[in-house]
């Protein structure tokens, strides 16, 4: 048997006692699970930024693993906590959109509401459910606790409008949808709109309300120090770069900014 | 046997070798250790901060969990290196005030001055004890090495001043005692401070100077978005937050301000 | 048989999904790995900065560990990816210096260059060889793969210019090679400078034009707080330090800087 797989995603940063808490909880009740760090500096509140970061690390764990997913405005209000199963493996979590996005990719195949207070701290406070509701619940199922075991079943949860691509006639809009700590500005699009809109050797975008045409790379040193590109990332989206740089901030673009792709 | 946890609380930072220099040495020593970061972004040399984290941290991990912990800007001077044995679990770091809290908390046993060699590294620097005294300690005690081993018992340790509270007839005045990730404000008050002033849906508070009137709230989102709100958090302290925002940034409050509770 | 140890040197900071990534293919492949951050707050790009912090932290690892470095301005451009096998433990990276200064110390046995692409991920990106080809390697490594199988055997490797010492008649001019989380400034100087400058109580060094006579203390608190001292650190390097203060703030000094030691 191998030991279980827990990963952790939150909003807490890493100065406050917030985030061992959780994983003393976690071993506390599985003492033989592996704690992973997926990020714990996703933006404060930001929760499709957390979408995106669970969904591009989870499918690369392996089968089995359990996600924990804490990105909560919503806190000890009546949103429900909840446990998706995936053909892959398990997601725990508010139930405000930062799971579904990578559930989705995974293939949904039972939600629960984590009502079941056997699996929870004896005392829940009404700010750190992370602590006192999902950590147990992820360590239970560590240790084998069915998910049907944790509540009702429901159908639906919430899903966010994350970043749809508008399509025109000559053009394609999306979304800058996460500047990495290269400054790399990862949007939406992907080969598949890239050739839609025919592009070759160049990409025709407007950042900003500015056009700019990039030299489509295979590799960020296809061109000098300093010089912008853009390429197709490692996790399959465009992404606009600097060769050593920062494009982030030479373009001044942010989470969420608009991009216009032109046909070539 | 359930492998054995050590933690870690230091103001060492991420960027540098230090932390993975004392993991390497825990590891050497104590193969099956399960090492947990609690936090390594305490404030260069603020042995009160340290304190607070490791306390607030330490109920949450399983019975003889090790806990070692280093800010220690008395580090190659004749303070001493510390064990302490509680009800709970051990306590290893720089007898500074830093381990006081939260091993009082868990009920002292045994307080020991490390000073047997054998549980040290070969070479001892004047500067990283964090490394070639505690790392050590920490993973020999892991391996069953009993606590009178490291060295003679000792029976005081230093007690730092913490934030106490001062009552007068009206008034309580007590402390920031945390700004945590999210800004929220942490005092030292708890429920029994607010029975006394006979706090019921408003928190009359004063913050540098300026009289707040604070609805006392359940979760967060009782209040609008952006709002200021007072709350019992999830270490039992009055905290003053903001509804998605910065309370210390709002209140331009810091660590160590005073705060008056009113009387309702 | 001791779990096997895998440790990860990185430029890739802590929010983003690009460590877990790693963490997820390591685990994927070898359950049993026991994964230790050394650090991935290297400055981006910063091939030296990386290279002094793993040479700093893997003496203290056990024998045996696997140690997986990225820093990799060149990825995907002809830069081979390399695994080193040393006296003391495995090193695998792109080969553009950052190995070279902990390997060699450590005594290099061979060299291979990793091209067997069973010991790859599937699908290989251009952008992120960390995810899809160093650590697999690692993790097939820690599984017991034989060093050979990963590729043809290579005899030379890149080896940066590091800072060297430049000896004058009454002068030494070495270098700042970092500067760590509390300001110390740590020098390319070690005990043999000092002896050769004949340097008994007091370091006499310039630094950034300006002439200083620093106490040479055995600990930061031989001197008051807020003064300056110099001090042989604890990775054995002439440390300049403000106790409990930030020296490189203080002296306005950055890594990479030149420092001049007079005699005596």
């Amino acid at each position: 048997m191998p030991r279980p797989i827990v990963t952790l995603t939150t909003d807490f940063g890493l100065k406050d006692p917030y985030v061992a808490e959780m994983k003393a909880v976690i071993l506390g009740i599985s003492p033989d699970a592996t704690i992973i760090d997926v990020s714990h500096k996703i933006e404060k509140f930001k929760i499709r930024m957390g979408a995106y970061v669970l969904a591009s690390a989870s499918p690369y764990f392996p089968k089995g693993t359990i996600h924990v997913a804490i990105v909560d405005p919503g806190v000890g209000t009546t949103r429900r906590p909840i446990l998706i199963q995936t053909k892959h493996g398990y997601y725990v979590g508010p139930d405000n959109g930062l799971l579904t996005l990578a559930a989705t990719k995974q293939g949904i195949e039972h939600i629960y509401r984590i009502s079941n207070k056997r699996f929870m701290l004896p005392k829940i406070s009404s700010t750190f459910h992370g602590r006192d509701i999902f950590a147990p619940a992820a360590a239970h199922l560590a240790n084998g606790t069915l998910p049907e075991e944790f509540g009702p079943e429901i159908s639906k949860i919430v899903t966010p409008e994350f970043a749809k691509i508008i399509r025109r006639k000559n053009t394609l809009v999306g979304e800058v949808i996460h500047i990495d700590n290269f400054g790399n500005i990862i949007t939406n699009f992907g080969e598949k709109e890239l050739e839609l809109m025919n592009v070759k050797a160049l990409v025709n975008v407007k950042l900003e309300g500015v056009r700019q045409k990039l030299k489509l790379c295979k590799s960020y040193a296809d061109i000098k120090p300093q010089q912008p590109l853009a390429i197709i990332g490692s996790h399959n989206f465009l992404e606009i770069s600097i060769n050593q740089g920062d494009a982030a901030k030479h373009f001044n673009i942010k989470s969420g900014d608009k991009v216009t792709l032109y046909r070539s």
